[in-house]
């Protein structure tokens, strides 16, 4: 369970409000590099976490401090919009900065929150939970988690050169510096859970069962001639350690698909109940000879079930 | 530009078709780990590539290539979902398998789709382009790569765990082993641009500027007093090299927050026009010492600007 | 700022797993009458909270209790999805209990999440930022989160009924319990700041300026001509104290709009670029007398604007 | 069904097109505090009510009325666009005004509407269907409905006062006035069907059910030693009369959860699948006293089942 | 399978960047009138495309083509950001210009992709794969596609008017050519499987099953008295050939619909559970004689069902 | 504005509730074919209307009309789900028909609604804004609506099959005619206003202005070298009658686009800061002499102005 402190966990300070700034910020509380997304991730993943159970712990204990992240960006954020601009008619003719900060500003922080964050992003779009990954294997969770730190610190260095509004950057030079340590933690876990031998991910899928023919292939889809430039994935040891890169050509093995005809309750034209051939000619040979699709077209999940 | 050809990358053979597991594919097609995600995702990194232009080639390579991922599992489902039971009453009372695909099926495909793949995941939601990750900082969009591929890969297994059709296991094999490939892929542009030396992200800001006290150190936020489970993020050097881990017990160092009273233009309930103070009592010195907020609350943008 | 202990706020027990229950609680995690929800709302409105302290100290607390019964709800679903069925194919033909439970239960757990709960609701349809409301204004958010705790209440006591398992029982009347006081809670904050006399809200607009025909009427716009059924909203005082209430039959005040041809530069219709006249004939005199609309139509924003 | 007139159910007029307010007025057609919602909304409630006709009847009145709201601010919205700048490029150079009305206006309203009003609310969200609340209990829906008009008056407010446009500020003055009585409206149902008395929401359930050691608690998670501030409901009779107000301090009663290791079909890492106590050292008995979780762990809902 | 070029399928070239017609292209890249959906679109159609294969071979074609054209966007978006504003504090100032700029880019564009296009519309809205249509029916696929061929034409041809850039007129002259041969090439289709003959959609329903006295009425929902216009749809021989148009007033014939009282366990109100006479007086036998409904309210889907 | 009736437009009987066609029914209100959709896109086409005023007029009679389907709908699912089972847990043991029911239904249904429609689809997906489409040109609205018609009918007609429900047959028999009128009648306007000569849409766009090499040739993507199957679009007039088709195989035209390197304050990785060249080799001259781009790469929309 959670408990709370009415001081924030690092000061949070504007010197000179800036409206348009505010609506920056919410990139940070609901944008999908946001800190509502990486405190509902690390604390689902940790409600969530099999195995040991000490990165239960630590992911709880993360997704706990991130809480007062969103708070701080929150304050933030109503700090800027003290004295917005609440109306667009008669500041146009008037002042060219207030119509700057009018048309930069994002108008539900007047028309819906009061003068408050809101859980959207810059843009207005709402937070979504579809954001907040967690998939039960620990590797793949620690990507995410250094994906969402390494997007989050590019984003606060942008809203850190954005501004010049001391206490911003002061509250900015924190977060940044707290997404260091994040970086560096969901790594630690990494290195501590195998580190490069723990892939691919998972590791726990018997890598005999994959497809032995691609699974260190560069596949070259480049239409081209001039040969792809090489790089660190097209030759050499793999990273994983368990194969050897090479680059291969795209070519295609799968033949040409076949459908069954349209099922009569389905409604399609009647233009399209015809038998393939119908319409199109002759298939030539070389396209028999590849054509493939369910064995048991136009049946089904019934067929060849008994009554019980 | 683009090119198609109309074979298959691979082949794709249904033995015996199974609605409830063309919706399981949706996953991999619509949903978040799924190919149209890392299709665009790879396509718009490559579209705003800035800098070395090999990243730019082989980022187009790969998103090419997941166009015929999606292709494949399309047609996946479209094989899967023939003879699809396509009406609700009759079936019910008659055969309990029946009931069980309609239960479990995405009613959608009957119809919306007229027993054909769509944009979907598994549950029906819609794709999402907020899903496409493209920072334009290359580390910080391997490791979203990563990612992509490592809850892909994940993804593939189980699906390959969920059925027993030998055309279903093979084409999954197949896509399985692309995604070892991909993972290696963005871990091999990650050790080409500096590997851990690349950390943390962005490089290119200047880690003096970030708060010093706060950048290596784990904050636990446990409210109990046994101690937090050392871990590989605890103590020793960073995995950056950068710096020292060291554990710090959470603790507020931003004092109470203060908003201005509401703006009377945004019709707050008069109740809450009064002064801070007016309804709660005096302000314990506790509390007055340790208050902030904007320093012109109140003011906001317009404050000291004079006419141009 | 914000803490957290390992051990949950009240007993999470599952005595007999079962996945399509946990399909069901995600209602309660990511639903618009979930956890998330309300954990977010209260927060956000502490966060933007102006005025008297009291209320801002209040909300984030509950919101912080909040947090505690995502974790509870998120513990249940992880707990009744242990043993889940995680292959479509052979089962179906041996069991029709697994059968309905593949069909009742989403199958992104076994697929997305392993096993474990997501921040989506019982469709899995995620979470979504919109739905936390903050207005800015006390009264009415106040009524928002009674609605939030009466829908949350209702949800909870049908998720009661849908259960036998003495664990889940136990947890949900722990849940409604919460919720019981929760609506009283916020009840008493409108009675504390004004009771019906804080009605309407915002009470801080002028009610002089609203228009004053229609402030209490009952407009019904039923075309019988058999009377309403009377209510207490068709006649007596209002429930507000400041008007009395009476029944209007719906009638048009507004005239017939008239808008500007289209702007060429907008690529409407050839065929559209008509006069209104020219393809309808002649109007009537009853419509020309009743036809308004923007009294310098076809100039907008710049009209009559100087240089500065 | 339904039939409708030409003309509007109250003037709209517009003096001077606006297309930043144009893209305000959006908020109140698309945006969840406006009018699309609460049409929506009663019209969803009316034909799902169950139980006395009468409140069908009157809900399906104020839906139909509520179409007529919709079609006013679509009006002004359209009536509010006439003239606006069409093109980026040449005016920026020319004239301070056309800058902040295209940094204002949504461009949506230029490249996808040709000057008239959309489905969405003020940045372009499109409206979600998720917004309209019908829980099927008549007091829950009547708490939503004067929450949706609560919010829907201080939105009208705060465009009343952004706008200086007779026309508007007398079109906003009839649909605030609408609002007011709305607002009474639903409050009458209340009282009409047990007012207080009908607390706590869904009344139909057994209070006797929920825990009765935290249905009148306000539960404290304030980590601090100063005492919380009083407030209506920390003591005292609770507003539905039926249990007396109490704080106590917030502490665990769950114990730490325990879920089982992960589903080898799950493909978690393998570095997952050891048992809890192997890799985080001897458990303390306080732990272990605590344990709670699923009682037959790892079995799930096949466990116990006999052949039918 | 899909294979790429590195160059484009046409010159894109800017020759003065405008970060706000940047923002104004993401329209024609992730909104709803854009190109990732007819992309999509296409492909899904031929990858579902049952009967014969020309349509499947050409769908595939075509929306291989558009995935160059989102690559054209988005490259044109990438150049039209170089030399974005990124600060939003001191520009203010200074300079009109940026403050216009700074108002009507979305700052997005800064904050999360580092001056590169994004899957998302002119908003900033995330694309939705909702907007992909294939319904299984040739036909209502055509319609589908010539629509978003309309609306996407109209798109590039406001584009084409919004910039003076002589670079991106070239671009959009190209885009809007190519939507003049997809317009003509779904109308071909249209023409090539029966043309007017192919209607009502979907033709191969059985028009005997239709309502024969509704099937080619204009319903007029008009409350007035005087007539409503003529229009080709009132009379005369229908579009389809197969009926003759005429109008009908619209009229009730569906009597009042009556729902059975709440289920106990779904937890409404106790007031909702009275018969529904009980507190609304005696029914007019008008309204008695309309009664409709289930004729077995209240029993469901197991009334009559005897064990298996 | 609007007048509604306490009748149903027409007759809506369930004689048999099945809670799983309930959810079916759902598309048909608030899915992307449903009348929720054409409801509000009607309307709101009509409200935007510019030019001849018989097409708004015309607009607002159907998209009335359309409320009444909604409400039948809505009708139609509530008495479907009249006596849905409520409790996963007792009925699985019992009864397979039960346990179909239970897997297939919405699960809402229950916990949400209290067993009546909500504005989703069948798998709960909220309707959304974005799809009503109102582009201002009358011409691709009309094929906008064709298509809602269309689609919507094919819905429909699955409908129709999916249930043996006499009275839910009839209903749907009732819509299914009025699909058939609502098709002719977009297409009637479409013939109004000059049919194929209408065409390219919008036609107010000079036509000289596209791209003359590019507006009436079908672009072969198709990689292989047997010839594209002719069709209606190879060859012979294009059906506007303004071209003449021809098939043109796709070739590059526009070079290899050329980013700048990263704006510094973007805070790309350090290594992404070299100039093309240096990492990439020496560029070949066939490279070279395509490289396109910004002209002022790097430069602005501050570029070349002056202080005003």
């Amino acid at each position: 369970m959670f408990y709370h402190d009415r001081e924030l966990q690092y000061k949070v300070r504007v010197d000179k409000p800036n409206p348009v700034f505010a609506r920056m910020l919410q990139q940070a509380i609901g944008g999908i590099e946001g800190e509502i997304r990486v405190c509902l991730q690390y604390l689902f993943q940790g409600w969530g976490a099999r195995g040991p159970v000490k990165y239960r712990n630590m992911l709880l204990e993360t997704g706990t401090e991130e809480i007062a992240h969103i708070e701080m960006l929150a304050t933030a954020v109503a700090l800027n919009l003290e004295g917005a601009p609440m109306s667009v008619q008669d500041e146009f003719a008037k002042d060219k900065v207030v119509g700057a900060v009018l048309g930069g500003m994002d108008p539900r922080h007047v028309l819906s929150s009061g003068l408050a964050a809101m859980a959207v992003d810059a843009n207005g779009v709402p937070f979504n939970g579809s954001w907040v990954v967690g998939s039960g294997n620990l590797a793949a969770d620690m990507h995410a988690n250094v994906m969402a730190e390494a997007t989050g610190r590019v984003l606060a260095t942008r809203l850190w050169e954005a501004t010049d509004d001391p206490g911003m950057k002061d509250m900015l030079a924190f977060l940044i510096a707290r997404d260091t340590m994040h970086q560096n933690q969901w790594m630690a876990v990494l290195e501590e859970i195998g580190g490069l031998g723990a892939h691919p991910i998972p590791n726990s899928f018997p890598q005999s069962e994959e497809n032995q023919n691609f699974n260190y292939s560069f596949v070259s889809t480049y239409i081209g001639n001039d040969t792809t430039e090489g790089g660190r994935w097209t030759s050499g040891p793999s990273i994983d350690g368990k194969g050897e890169f090479r680059v291969e050509k795209a070519a295609p093995l799968g033949g040409i698909p076949v459908l069954a005809p349209p099922d009569p309750r389905g409604h399609a034209q009647t233009e399209q109940m015809t038998t393939m051939g119908a319409m199109t000619g002759t298939l030539s040979d070389k396209v028999k000879g590849k054509m493939s699709g369910s064995g048991t077209g136009g049946h089904g999940p019934l067929g060849g079930r008994d009554a019980e």
